[in-house]
């Protein structure tokens, strides 16, 4: 009979490297830092790990970083689509795995030089699927070739139909900043920006300005799941993996559902909560803190309505004056800074931070933090789960 | 606590296009066709479907092939490295998100133009991922640029080392393309072969000549798998999955893993076997007929030893004279032709006739199929499962 994911895997090891716009390196080497300082971290050594999984996108073979680490023979290896979308789904693998006994040690990792190498903002030119092809050649040839463009066009239509002011974008830009003030490993480590600033920054692709957008950056992160059981004898407090889930909503294109009923949300990102709240047996009451895909500030509005924070349309009111998302506050949001403000490890980085979170030691702890949510990035089919402590 | 992939998941639909050496249009159509005939077959819709798996490889997005079909939201999505290799593992990734709850319906496709778009015997000349071309750069200056110049390494070896004639290549040749003579959908279907003409068979790649090698082909596969609980309400009798597996072995390079201290076996086919008996609780003399990934021939020789149905380097003796290969013989094996003589769909091909062995409507059906074992492309981290009756 079906088992369910709920309290069967955790998170027991994490591993970053420096985040930089040039790391120098390749991004083999990068992946295989990060995995290393995630098994260090564990007090596991690469004779423990049997499973792999990571991005579609990840130019790093699995057996490549094995070979690499010193990692031998594996039983479970997955990839996923979809960009930052697969964030949470490799979570959702590697607990896949530990469940059915596929793998006892499942290695996550991503690492890109997406700063110093492949720039994401400078729009699609390489490494298109061909069905996905298809639907792009709709939209290439009218200018709406990079991810701010194609976020951009949901924006307008949500700031629409909700009346949301553009403020409201800024407040989630100079909240998450403000978290990175205390994060040496940040771009904006020591560099709060305001209101004010926000609006005067660039226009990128209108409604969205520079600071609405995340960061390019080089870098690697890696995190190292096993059994709950299992987790109990090892170093580091677990963060235990109370419900995960992937969702891909009826109708949807990478980035560009523009012909659905409505583009003033994202079904998807409903889809992933609802899963992970019925796994769980939790409600958005009992989320204490959110590490919540922030590639650009409007997803963060719409993704705090998806997860029940607050109803549809009214995240600007969630949001407004920043209590609710800072420290001491309802929901104390992308405490490391997120990939605004940290850095843009395709949505790992921030699994990190939830790590920390659930083990009390970010450079920005709540003084709760005993539920988390963490979420891949929306447009692409997405991914989510909760933490929790053992 | 951890399950097991014994008997949790069933493939209970199998579809299909023509195979050819021109399908005359795409990659994403082929998908297509191949996924709804496969529902058609199972009596399920595409709203039934709720996760999709397919290879790294294949050119059609999962949400691509549920638009293109009419599939709605998927809560499993994922992909598996490794070209051929990854042909059981994406059973096992389907088996694991409907023994985990993560899908009920889960749809595996794989859908190319090998022959008439992208050519697998010219050599290597795109798609590479940047880790993988470190260590292909070791080989492809030398000539090593194609799969049949990689398996042509391990292949001398293991006739050296183990004293196994030509003749036993020519043997497995020659009994896979007698199942093929029956089969209306192979390539050579209605024309027979003899140990002669493989032996006078244009030489590509020494020990290898043309008739040691597989189709390159056009055409699409996919299956749908389910729980076996809700295979007992759906028409077709089900192909339990008994037990399903993924191996990388240490040290191992994607189709080069020359500097094992031994090239004359491959210990990754050896792991696949261990778990897949392991989990089943069946063993060698329990298996009544196999679809052994045979790419090349020699590939055949060494997965008969690596699931113990001879011991290591007796191969030559196993399929000597082809009465245990065929029909009433100790092991029919590729009965629909294999992909040396129906088509190479990537192993997904030989997934359909191992469901249609245990279903009992293979052109050549053996008299006892109780237990077959299916096995993925080898040389690549691989995958095996065993199908059984309900």
């Amino acid at each position: 009979m079906p088992t369910s994911l709920k309290n069967e895997a955790a998170i027991v090891g994490i591993g970053q490297t420096e985040f930089s716009k040039r790391s120098g390196r390749s991004e083999l080497q990068l992946a295989a830092e990060a995995v290393k300082a995630a098994l260090a971290d564990a007090g596991l050594t690469p004779a423990d790990v049997d499973g792999m999984t990571t991005f579609s996108m990840d130019t790093s073979q699995e057996i490549e970083v094995a070979r690499a680490v010193g990692i031998g023979d594996l039983t479970f290896f997955s990839r996923v689509e979809y960009g930052g979308g697969a964030a949470i789904g490799v979570m959702l693998h590697a607990a896949m795995a530990v469940a059915t006994g596929a793998a006892k040690t499942v290695v996550v990792y991503r690492a890109f030089n997406e700063r110093s190498e492949r720039r994401y903002s400078t729009g699609i030119s390489e490494g298109i699927a061909t069905s996905d092809m298809i639907h792009w050649s709709w939209y290439l040839p009218f200018g709406l070739m990079t991810p701010a463009s194609w976020v951009a066009m949901f924006t307008q239509r949500y700031l629409h139909d909700y009346g949301c002011p553009v403020e409201a974008l800024g407040q989630v830009a100079v909240s998450t900043r403000k978290h990175a003030v205390n994060n040496p490993n940040a771009w904006f480590h020591g560099r709060p920006i305001t209101l004010a600033e926000h609006a005067e920054s660039r226009m990128i692709s209108e409604p969205l300005r520079l600071l609405d957008c995340c960061q390019e950056s080089d870098g690697g992160c890696a995190q190292v799941i096993t059994s709950v059981e299992r987790a109990r004898d090892l170093r580091r407090k677990p963060a235990v993996i109370r419900g995960v889930a992937q969702a891909a909503g009826a109708n949807q294109e990478q980035m560009t559902s523009f012909y659905r009923p409505s583009i003033s949300f994202l079904p998807e990102m409903d889809l992933v909560a609802k899963q992970v709240y019925a796994t769980s047996g939790l409600r958005p009451d009992d989320v204490d803190a959110a590490i919540i895909y922030d590639a650009f500030t409007p997803i963060v509005l719409w993704q705090l309505e998806s997860s029940g924070f607050c109803r549809r349309g009214e995240a600007k009111d969630f949001v407004q004056g920043g209590t609710n998302l800072e420290i001491g506050g309802r929901l104390p949001t992308n405490t490391n800074g997120g990939q605004l403000s940290e850095a843009d490890i395709h949505g790992l980085n921030g699994v990190n931070e939830g790590v920390r979170l659930i083990r009390g030691t970010s450079v920005n702890q709540p003084p709760k933090a005993d539920h988390v949510l963490v979420t891949g990035g929306v447009g692409v089919p997405t991914s989510g789960m909760i933490l929790g402590k053992e």
